[in-house]
């Protein structure tokens, strides 16, 4: 049932003993987003816990103040946020199905697992429909939530850049910084840090780019082979999914990263396609300019189902 | 003489035929406040000109309402904006030399070379004070206005990301957003898009990264011959400069970009270094964490100085 933030407020300030639920590999706005409303609502006096079937990343959970064990904690009231669908909660799933109190959350392809939902479509991350609701609830903004915060914002918009970024957001972005967060460490760490051997993959990847349709599709393919030959973690190819559709007169980037048995693709689009309607067409989904999803085969048959699913949303190359 | 941002708005007010000064080899910061300053001094009924040395970049010219040639227009008053020092404004140098009527500036390095200097070194931009300035001289704030001042803060603010981003200039970038400009296009121009050229090019100058002081320090070289193999321009360059400082590890980024008989070298640092300091040895300056600087010789030569220099900027690194 969808419900206002007010009322998402109401439901927060009656209940105690809550679990706030992140998605499986957790980015910056599910974790930020999870730990803002937990040091808000433990400034209220309320007992909570913050769970993920992944392990947070060490890097980013090093630049804000995780939750620790709560003693004696009796889950009574639970909270999944930037969680648009319950698969997403990987192997809680199974746990929590049906037993979602209440979901926050920004994406527009939001599905209806929880008891009542605020989903705020254009909101840039869910992290800005925390800070709202954390207003609402009458938490005085510590420099440890705006940490958090501030997190959400800047993992969701790529540092303020990507066109969801609204005036919105940059007053928000305005209200952290006024409480001293530490933006340049957290900016550096998220977005100006790669291991030589990122560099080296990222250089690798790039030059294998392989172009379609007039080069308004560019497709990047990272085996398993080159992550090991350059020893990186998936956990160090945040961003690399932005690479393809930043070459000039690409309408459509995609990212082919083979894992077991499938792959996993990363779609980033200019406005003149829709990349979570290329996703949504193999049950990903995501967001208009960038989007996500999973496709069984080895990267080459990946990247052929691919392509000619691609060629389907580009509109005729103006001459 | 210093004056205040009251006395320059009243200076403005007071004057009319105004020549707007930009910076040779002009940015975004440059041209946006110029540019944005000719718009806000048009509205007011004034009789404006913008003036460089050297053309805008097409891509950046095309982002902005531009001036257009004024008829009729006889200088009174000159206006340097964003020039840190009369040496910047290049071929117009010796014309202006004791004419600037009056410099706004945001660079700490500033050279007192104009008869009245607002200079405000904390500001992130040229653009930011510009608009304050607009604000004080009860100007309108515009889509043109704007995104003239968009382009000033999101250029030299690295979109939001560099640590000079306080919570000033988001509140800043939040008025401009809420007067509707498109800032996806601008951003996508300005930080996502590298011709195919540019991309191979990145790729070469990081694979022949050379590292020295234990990590501490990188240097990337772009010869001419690199430019010339890829078919690269030197205003496609921008950026470019950041990526041996993204390098984990790394404290100092310096690259050397090889020119007629000299190299132009940008340096960027971690809080461990200064770079302005770095630069300001061979006569150059610049900010904390970004500066410039030419030295003289072959790009070898240039990078044996140059790694000589970083290592007395260096502290010892902790074990």
């Amino acid at each position: 049932m969808s419900i206002t933030l007010q009322q998402a407020a109401e439901l927060l300030l009656g209940n105690d003993q809550i679990t706030l639920l992140c998605h499986r590999s957790p980015d910056g706005d599910t974790i930020g987003s999870a730990c803002g409303l937990y040091h808000g609502l433990t400034q209220l006096g309320k007992q909570c816990r913050v769970r993920c079937c992944d392990d947070f990343p060490q890097d980013i959970a090093e630049l804000i103040a995780c939750p620790t064990r709560t003693e004696g904690f009796q889950e009574s009231y639970v909270v999944a946020v930037d969680v648009a669908d319950i698969k997403l909660l990987g192997a809680l799933e199974e746990e929590y199905t049906g037993r979602v109190d209440l979901a926050i959350d920004h994406h527009p392809s939001h599905k209806d697992y929880a008891k009542a939902a605020y989903v705020e479509g254009d909101a840039a991350a869910t992290a800005q429909v925390i800070h709202k609701l954390l207003g609402l609830m009458g938490v005085r903004l510590t420099t440890q939530i705006a940490s958090c915060i501030y997190l959400g914002l800047a993992t969701d918009t790529g540092c303020f850049r990507y066109t969801n970024t609204t005036a919105a957001t940059m007053r928000a972005a305005a209200d952290m910084l006024a409480v001293g967060v530490d933006s340049g460490r957290m900016n550096t760490v998220l977005f100006e840090t790669k291991k030589p051997g990122r560099v080296a993959l990222e250089c690798r990847a790039l030059e294998g780019l392989e172009y379609f349709y007039d080069g308004r599709c560019a497709v990047m393919t990272v085996t398993q082979k080159l992550l090991d030959s350059y020893k990186v973690e998936e956990s160090e190819l945040e961003g690399i999914s932005a690479l393809p559709r930043q070459i000039s007169g690409v309408w459509v980037g995609a990212t082919i990263r083979e894992q077991d048995g499938h792959c996993r693709v990363s779609i980033r689009t200019s406005p003149e396609a829709d990349a979570a309607a290329i996703c949504g067409a193999f049950g990903g989904g995501g967001h208009l300019r960038a989007a996500g999803c999973s496709i069984s085969g080895d990267p080459h048959e990946v990247r052929e189902l691919l392509v000619r699913e691609i060629g389907r949303h580009l509109t005729q190359p103006e001459v």
